[in-house]
């Protein structure tokens, strides 16, 4: 839990799109799906949200809704009523910084070209942003926003050159766009009656495929582009395959269909960011064959081998770090026990300046289930250690309660490095691995002792369970299984040269 | 979780109050100490708060903030900020039913009386409420809300009778209001510089004593009256014992005074509400000297006595059920796992009109964790079955994503009867348990089987685990430990003569 | 105009009820018709509004809306259409201090009583306040509000003393009440399906009676009692005639029927506030037989008598002391001309704390019509001058604009007094009258000439028109006209004996 | 007044700017400028405000402020203050359709360039956009809004080809705009430490510029670019010239400097929207060297002369037809007297459904005072009659209150042409011009005459008050003075030929 969302670790976006199967006009309430689709992405981003649907006719009518605060607050329904007639849409979560002009960055971005209207939403951040925006503006493009969504848009609208055509081909812009940037983007992108699903080469973000279900015979099936994996399987969204590296599908009331598959540099593996599988995905979630909980699981079971304890329970803080601790307790054979109750009316607590105000955020949000503790040695595992602010509070609650020792094992790696494909990560000063005080980590948050797992041991974890041939590979070329991750921010070793 | 959550079951108020200790004006900010106290008992009412603060001198300035919404959104800072002279303080959480004007419905209610101004905040409901209205309103007072707050007020003010003195006597009014009226109700009455914390001659709802720590030189120590008991414990409120049946405890910065404790009838047992421990109050509550977190786990352990299963997995459907579970799993030996995963960005999701929409509520909050449980027989523990229309896509969503049976265990008896003693409770023809549905209720809810704890199996875990002796009590005058609990909504044997 | 208004200077409240005539249920939109005659009371109350509605059966059904701000914002259409099944209702525009909790003091009151829901709704102040506050407490009654409402309702639900009759006797409870408190009151009491309307002996606060006009075969007539007099008139509303001082008028679906006339001690003349027709009143409104619009210009008409002026062009500060203005110009024989143009879309401007910001403040609200009076020497009317404030930023205005002279004239004498009967007014020190910079005023605002209207021929301008004996007094007992206005605030002779 | 603005009839948008003058950064709060400027364009636009600031060093940093509303609620004070260190800006009031996702409408725009950012904000409406939005999109551009200022920005960034140059030529890059389309704009374009203001060659929008005034010592003067032309005189802004058609003006800390002024074809007029003159424009602004308010009294007086009335007195229906009303009384010789007073607190009466609302509306809004009209011949003066549906219940309101005749005279000629450069008309079918019902107006309205003022009067009403030679026009290189007035929405003759 805490640490990462006490710091504000966490990724910029979600994005999420449907088209209705069949013949249309359909029952199917895209808007409603979409909605539903932004929820499971809420964890994404939850300042504001906005989807774009489609009537799907030639020419299209877009209809646009944008709002702040979480999705359920941020359209009202009589403006999701107003869009029954779309048959398809794309939808988008958002963490912005402030203000209610912050709407304008809000996504998807919609724009008029001479091909007609496109919307895109995109999750992640251009290395070469920097670069693109230069080359843009000095083909006479005026830019409005400081967003990679209104660059992307506008390279879409660039190259090749337009002209007044029946048939465009959105999809040679689309390659274009991902010849000139090479990460990190998982991209939807409407045009009248389908979605390009996009995922960039080093497949650095998620993005995958899933089929919706008639639940009943007055609402017809469609198919989905979304980064919430299964979190939708069995009732109404069923998981069909990831997105591959590289790869443009096009989703449309016919189907799903395999576009192309845009290569990597020779030589380059992929890079999946693996702070999805740490922290960023939902447990529910299914990447690369395998379910985020059990490979959180394994890294708790990885984290017992490295990181052994003399105790007597192992505990979590909850939520986020209880498949860790469940794996610990297995590994370890210590009982896993519950030591923090959680108020669930307690947001985020943001960072607090001084210690008082620290812990009575923690006394707003945890309560100690005493019983199950006191007079015992307890290891307790967190995801990480941050900043250390949120885990020293938590620690003297446990010890004044009457825990004897209080042994913190952190089931990832510590935090050294700033990450440039989409990930806010606090400066690297404020990182406390690169602070003197992490020599007595220990010490300074107050616990009987500190450990981390190590980067082997996370990209074992990761990479020990993932099938040597993932379902929807198929379609790929080149046959050999590889497999790669993005650990930049735990080792610095980037995927790409940074251009900035 | 969710059934009692979902069916809209709950108190309609929890109250807080606090004292800063020795001299005053004092550093320690009562209003942030309420603040902090009224989110511990967010659960207990989430619609509307209020407090009111009492500067201490005589004649006293109160100040008083009432707003819609959870806690941290009701109060405006900088209003909060304006009550840093306050050295005392009640306030109050509350269900209310809609609309802005409620807020004249919001407590704490604040009189001007003879004697000065008292401030009254109350959780309960007055069996005798409608005898005691047309009391007061034959004596001549117009009573502008529905609320027994209000009436509570005017009872205060109206016997005995009122003259101009310089002290009156607030105890020996509050004394003849517990003759009027047997139960149910906690009150804080504040006046001046005291509060008086009050519980009914049946303990029919929970009231909590603590200590203030001070968590720094500048921060004045002080007491707390409370229905949050040891939430807060460790870090800046120490429990420090219940409130008695019957006792009037005085709270003022020279510390806590047991005044007076009101008898029951010859040969009444107390009627300790029994949901306070199976789901309305947080697990690290303590009453009559036990954890609440305990007694659930009890609860699941003698579910697993008297409802074993043939299974693979015991689970929970999060979060309150967890407790449940994991005494059951202990007892049974069978592994315990997690099976749903939930988007903690959901809320309540209110009752839906129909099948489809109730599905789509559930997989809004939930995802299905298929590695733990595909192709294995679930035991599901859950708190409650109030209408069956939750569970059951619950069960949907497990069997289609692999679980070859999933049986239902709930760790509580079905509820039958209405409460007259402050608990919304549905309509008697709404409860499961009297509906037609129910002689086949695994059916009707789509489960391999269902079992449901006993009455007596809840009884004996409650009272197993109650000392003797509680801390507090040597004050009794009578020395023989009584033990009772209303269980009234699963028996109909209400504590007192209903006079509706 | 401005003076008044950017002082801050008003009623504290404006009232307003109706009943719909003929066979129950009627098609007539009662809160729609609340609604428009609280609109045309706004000037009496901006910040908050409440209306009250009875479906009139025996027991009623009350219906209670309140909110901030304007009439048009305060109440949501959707809650004013469940209202469509009352008869009758009343309403009330309030001027309160600030915060969302002053809800709790917005009127109209509703107490429940041993005889059944009464609503009351209030404009005025009670010269007796404290000691009739004291009474009620002494009764054993708490009062939750400081309002003079809350203590209406109470004092008639205490004598005589209450029993559960069939025929409770509400008017002998108001005649008690209007023993008790000899002014100042308007009042509006909903009883199920009556409304009284009740004007204190005094007659210190207006109060009228009309007839609603059929507007079609679908729209049933009916009655109301208003302090908007005669706004409504031709379209919707006929006035019909004034409450007389101390008489109760029943309006009921039968029509109107008046009760009682409580008299005043012997000798007492009535005393109407003056600042009616100065200010607070709508021009269109009718009193004792006159409109203000008309007395307004007989005292410009006076003003040009008592202090006459070498000028070339006279002209109004908009709005309110335009009819002054004509009345001058037509008296003196000067041109009149506009020489400001006002923004509608700037509101009251508060008082600013520093000259500059003053400035900007009439900067924003005038604009200058410089070729109506630039090389022209200009006789400037106003309704009054309070602070001096207002004022001096336009003459300033007027002279850099090209004015070579510019005299002010004030159609109203200095008010020097407090008024202890419902008018908000500054404290002593700040009226510029009680000021040393008074004996110098025209130097201290920058103007060429001051000149006041004297208190005698205020008077004369205001009872010169009053017919001798006006309609709707037939009813009275006493056959002689006599006729009395409070000039307190500008003379300190106060109607009654203060008990303050 | 009211027809039109009832009707809905408007300009869609206003414009202000202003730059501190002598050296920075200075005390002058520009921020507060722009917002007193705003206000006073607020009749231009009521819907959403935006501003943007500069603090004029390079490369700048701009700050964006917008919102819903009018524009003393749309900047939250707290922002404004963050805009202390600037010193410069532009800022735009705007008339928009719904909705807050309309926020991305919203202006000034702001775009980032190879040459660095520029805000543009824009009164009028392109007649060639259609064209103009092919051209921008066949380069590659896609287009965000439907907006023309949108447009605007990206064809000031397409030509002449950007390059990264020390010294970008905005000005040519203006020119090239300016050649692209004739009319109609009134343009404020914002470039680090400079505001460029231009006009269109037919000069179809106002565009005026001040000198800002400083107050006090501490506060440094500056120069404005306006459309509220005189509307601050003498307080804080003065007059100093209206920018001419084609003109671009460079207004910085250094002052006003004229850059060149782009020609009209030969032979074609200058087309100044005459309606500026009869409706939009405060009366206090002047345009072509005449005062607004002077203009409409001219036409009241020509009026008289071409539809004089056999009556007792003239009237206006406030506010916006009193000069009209006041000239037709002077030149008739009729007195002239109020018959409506206006409650202030009632805005636009948005068009209602049906008669009986309409008269419910006009109720609201409008008192009749009697006395001055009982029993007379009323000629009542207003600005238009676009629909008819306003002005007749203001008729009924007199007849019923006992005027015995009333005769409407309009000033200004009927409405009968949509306009295609930026005013918001009706549409054809809904101009009661060209219904059938026009031919008997006078009884559709239930007035007992109708006369409206001629194209031909209104037109030399407007043009025989120009001075021959304007101030300010010394710098034009063209000394002969033509005049021209656009009066297409009366004549169907457009000033340019439409492309749409």
């Amino acid at each position: 839990m805490s640490e990462f969302e006490e710091s504000g670790i966490g990724e910029e976006c979600g994005v999420f799109g449907c088209v209705a199967a069949g013949e249309w006009p359909t029952q199917l309430e895209v808007a409603q799906v979409l909605t539903l689709g932004l929820v499971a992405l809420q964890h994404r981003g939850q300042e504001s949200a906005g989807i774009v649907t489609s009537n799907g006719v030639n020419p299209p009518t877009y209809n646009t809704l944008k709002g702040m605060g979480l999705v359920n607050n941020a359209f009202p329904p009589e403006d999701l009523l107003k869009m029954r007639s779309c048959n398809l849409g794309i939808g988008h979560t958002r963490y912005s910084t402030t203000g209610i002009s912050e709407l304008q960055n809000c996504q998807p971005f919609v724009v008029d070209t001479l091909h007609g209207k496109i919307a895109v939403a995109h999750n992640g951040e251009l290395v070469n942003a920097a670069a693109l925006r230069r080359k843009v503006m000095r083909h006479g493009v005026g830019l409005s926003t400081s967003s990679d969504s209104e660059l992307i848009t506008q390279l879409l609208a660039l190259t090749p050159p337009m002209e007044e055509v029946d048939a465009p081909d959105w999809v040679a812009r689309i390659k274009n766009l991902m010849h000139e940037t090479p990460t990190s983007y998982s991209l939807l992108v409407m045009y009248t009656d389908v979605i390009y699903a996009v995922r960039d080469p080093y497949g650095n973000r998620p993005l995958s495929i899933g089929r919706l279900v008639p639940v009943s015979k007055l609402h017809t099936a469609g198919f989905c582009g979304s980064q919430a994996s299964v979190c939708l399987l069995c009732l109404v969204l069923r998981y069909y395959r990831e997105v591959m590296p590289g790869e443009i599908v096009q989703i449309s009331k016919h189907g799903i269909k395999s576009l192309s598959i845009v290569p990597r540099p020779e030589g380059d593996l992929p890079a999946f960011c693996i702070f999805e599988y740490v922290y960023f995905a939902r447990p529910d979630s299914i990447f690369e064959g395998q379910m985020v909980y059990t490979v959180r699981q394994q890294c708790g079971r990885q984290l017992a081998i490295e990181a052994p304890t003399e105790a007597d329970v192992v505990s979590t803080v909850p939520e986020s770090a209880t498949p860790a601790a469940l794996g610990y307790a297995q590994q370890s054979g210590l009982p896993y026990v519950e030591v923090l109750c959680k108020n669930r009316y307690v947001g985020r607590t943001f960072i607090q300046p001084n210690t008082r105000l620290r812990q009575l955020g923690v006394a707003k949000k945890f309560g100690a289930l005493t019983d199950n503790f006191a007079g015992k040695r307890v290891v307790l595992v967190d995801d990480s250690i941050v900043r250390g602010n949120t885990i020293s509070p938590i620690i003297k609650l446990l010890k004044e309660a009457g825990a004897t020792e209080v042994h913190i094992r952190v089931a990832s790696p510590p935090i050294r490095f700033p990450c440039y494909m989409g990930i806010n990560i606090p400066t690297k000063e404020e990182l406390i691995a690169n602070r003197p005080e992490f020599k007595d980590i220990a010490g300074y948050i107050g616990a009987t002792s500190v450990q981390y797992l190590s980067v082997e041991g996370l990209v074992s974890a990761v990479q020990g369970g993932i099938p040597s041939i993932q379902k929807g590979e198929r379609i790929s070329t080149k046959p050999s299984r590889r497999v790669g991750h993005c650990t930049a921010c735990l080792t610095g070793k980037y995927p790409v040269e940074l251009e900035w």
